[in-house]
């Protein structure tokens, strides 16, 4: 995975762990595409200031994901539902029988809810 | 859900974000059985300790919760999954096609690791 799509992700899931300038920051360099200039510029502070902010809450994301292994958790589940979404619409395509036709949707449904 | 139920998932959960005693405490109490009077005995402190050490410890897992909410995403996930799995039971049932209930049955295999 990309640093900036995991930092992302990361930052989703344990983002209300950090400081509040921490969150803010990872999420306008990785979500919202400012660059550190931008992001000093509009806080008033220096460039270093921010880049140092921004590791520091990097290193707190990692920390909570060597813990709590969350993200992992997350795409390992993902995985496995997708791959009985596929099994479900392989089967799916062979029925004729409408009933089951509409079970199988709705099961599928629910199954979306969790990805 | 009893309290004593829901600590324990948050143990489950957070367990590694607190310290070791917090940690051990609360393991010995909801998870062993143990009294406070037990675990006090056992590492040679006073029973208010104990007690203290565990609230201390309760307090930071709820507080974890409240923010990054996980055993309430589980808790629904879990949820939709077991209906999931209910309404592929029901279809499996009314079929005879072998080759399909086959497919059934490896979906409901990948969604049973899941809860």
């Amino acid at each position: 995975m990309e640093k900036n799509v995991e930092i992302s992700m990361l930052c989703q899931l344990y983002g209300k762990l950090l400081t509040e300038k921490q969150y803010e920051f990872i999420d306008d360099y990785y979500n919202n595409d400012l660059s550190l200039s931008e992001i000093a510029e509009n806080n008033n502070i220096t460039r270093q200031a921010v880049r140092d902010i921004i590791k520091k809450g990097e290193k707190k994301l990692f920390e909570y994901e060597e813990k709590l292994l969350f993200m992992k958790r997350m795409l390992n589940q993902e995985k496995r539902i997708e791959k009985a979404l596929s099994e479900l619409t392989k089967i799916q395509k062979d029925y004729s029988d409408k009933e089951i036709a509409n079970v199988l949707e709705n099961v599928k449904k629910e199954l979306r809810y969790l990805v």
